[in-house]
């Protein structure tokens, strides 16, 4: 698993279809309902006749979560739900990779719900993509 | 309107619905189709029980900008759609905000073709937004 300055990623050696309900899965488990589900390959070829791997965009709610961050800050929905990608890769490999919602939240300001929020988010989609890989993540404390 | 660091906003004299609808129309005319639509108020009400006013994240998106920001950088989908939330407030008014694809994307890093993707989204949206209030924003140029 590997973290850059907006996500949290990883690389499966499954075919996409099993990695997305593993995905899927892992995201419940983690108390992550998918809100929407955007078929971007679909999309792109139907809108421009272009022809891209297979890449899903997940939208992942965690609902106790983000009610928490919108009585904090009601226009905190322009950066719900977290998204969660996966996408196919060369060698019959899967990308799997959540946004940082730590990073994310962190541009709505300084309120410290909204920064809890973001840390706990962010610790749910750590443990969520470790599962993945069959590791895990130590919880705090 | 009034741009904050991550969203671009306005408040309509008009009910939720009819906002709803008068908001896609305008994001079409700057060529967003909405790929996702997640009511909030429905979601969380079955999830949890509460009760917020009425609020809808719209996922929009520009095909043409999406397939140039991927061919930049396969993992952009993390940022990807364009949040705008419709949301009912006080008086009978509806608040419309879009997140800021400028700010979102500035922290994938300093690709140019990112940055030129993040620039063209933000000015459309803001000309969506000020299309909505009956204003114009002047193009560049």
């Amino acid at each position: 698993m590997t973290t850059t300055d907006y996500g949290i990623r990883t690389v499966l050696e499954l075919p996409f279809a099993e990695a997305v309900e593993r995905t899927k899965e892992a995201l419940k488990a983690e108390g992550f309902g998918v809100l929407s589900e955007i078929d971007l390959q679909a999309k792109l070829r139907e809108k421009l006749g272009v022809e891209l791997a297979p890449y899903l965009i997940l939208g992942a709610c965690n609902p106790p979560l983000a009610y928490k961050a919108l009585q904090a800050e009601p226009e905190v929905g322009l950066l719900l739900p977290c998204n969660v990608i996966v996408y196919g890769t060369t060698g019959g490999r899967t990308v799997v990779a959540a946004v940082d919602p730590d990073a994310m939240l962190a541009v709505v300001g300084d309120s410290a719900a909204i920064a809890e929020v973001g840390r706990d988010a962010k610790l749910r989609l750590q443990r969520a993509i470790a599962a993945l890989q069959g590791t895990s993540v130590e919880r705090p404390g």
